[in-house]
């Protein structure tokens, strides 16, 4: 981790560990300088990354402000962090339905820019927040980038692994979102009725050099879910 | 605008006029600062804002490429040029059903941080898509920001008169969606069954100062809309 990140955790923590809330004002430069033993160059990095990730805003000639949302329980559709940091205080849990190598569905192969006669890691799993269902997941791995999946790690969080054991960088995604009426093995793995209303969301994932790794189609149980996203 | 975000537009305008794809390479950077006769330090700043802006990706030591979805007819949830730019060649109308000067409600006044006896302006109205209800919306405009709009200004865009006309500076914004079944309102509005499902957001927008300004709750037509979003 380069230095000028390392600084932009510990704002964050400072953030934090103060209970500041949007609009509260940080230190100036000088003193975050000072505080953090850091050039110029490498705070304002540190501003800018933070302003990108949208935990603080800067206005010229006024000084530095917290952003940071009231409501709590949201879920942040852009945060690449996974469910488990977003709902920390929540108990989460998954229930594996299928994991399997194959070869990819059409649609998969379209969105992962791959050939029908390649292979795919697909994972069906059902996700749980407080024991109740959360989202039905269907995700397909390009077995070239992802060569490995197994239950535990689909148990866990795979983006971890992905990250940590693999090495892989996780780069931009691009999210197409719809309003539905679940069908009926949807409602099923939902405890849901037939009909009801679902945010259907499919995900293609790249990594920083651009290639897609993983295409996924989640269908969010209307009841337990709601979600946040800073523009 | 500045130097930086002209060459912006301009790369911008290249893509398109060459329809180039995601995953298409950009010319390197000497022949960007050659073609549009600017320094390094500008270009650079001009592929950052191209980068923040979701248009492009920079590999290092590979190259730059476009970022551009495939999938025509999505609305972009975290576009502040409104519907118009999304769906530019789709036809999109606007019907009042209420503008007035008035109290705001207590879940207004506290999302715009305002006292319960100052003024709002209240714009209730529905936006049609070819002919088609596409969303309810209800805004709440902090009077003392944006102290006069008329039926002309709701009718045409809110956020141009708000930018050209007022000189303001919008910033960034706070999301809340949940998915839930229409009202009778709202089905009638949108020529929908009553707990037929609806995308029902929530969007606090702020100046670039960090004043809240605009509270608008609006119910989507799950027939008629679709959302991307770049993470």
């Amino acid at each position: 981790m380069l230095k000028y990140q390392q600084v932009a955790d510990e704002i964050e923590k400072y953030i934090e560990d103060h209970g500041l809330q949007q609009g509260d004002k940080l230190p100036v430069l000088e003193s975050l300088m000072a505080r953090f033993e850091v050039s110029k160059s490498t705070i304002t990095k540190s501003l800018d990354l933070l302003e990108r990730k949208g935990a603080i805003f800067q206005v010229r000639g006024s000084g530095i402000f917290v952003r940071r949302h009231k409501r709590k329980g949201y879920i942040s559709l852009l945060s690449n962090k996974g469910f488990k940091r977003d709902l920390e205080e929540y108990q989460l849990s998954s229930e594996i339905i299928q994991l399997e190598a194959r070869k990819p569905t059409e649609e998969a192969a379209l969105n992962l820019n791959m050939e029908f006669d390649e292979d795919v890691y697909y994972v069906k799993r059902v996700r749980y927040i407080n024991g109740q269902p959360l989202c039905l997941e269907e995700s397909f791995y390009n077995k070239s980038i992802v060569p490995y999946l197994n239950a535990e790690i689909v148990q866990d969080s795979i983006f971890d692994y992905i990250k940590d054991a693999l090495g892989l960088k996780v780069g931009f995604s691009d999210l197409y979102l719809h309003i539905g009426k679940l069908t009926e093995e949807e409602a099923r793995y939902l405890q849901l009725e037939k009909g009801d209303p679902k945010l259907y969301v499919e995900t293609i994932f790249h990594l920083t050099n651009g290639k897609p790794f993983d295409f996924s189609k989640v269908s969010y149980n209307y009841e337990q879910s709601q979600f946040f996203l800073q523009g």
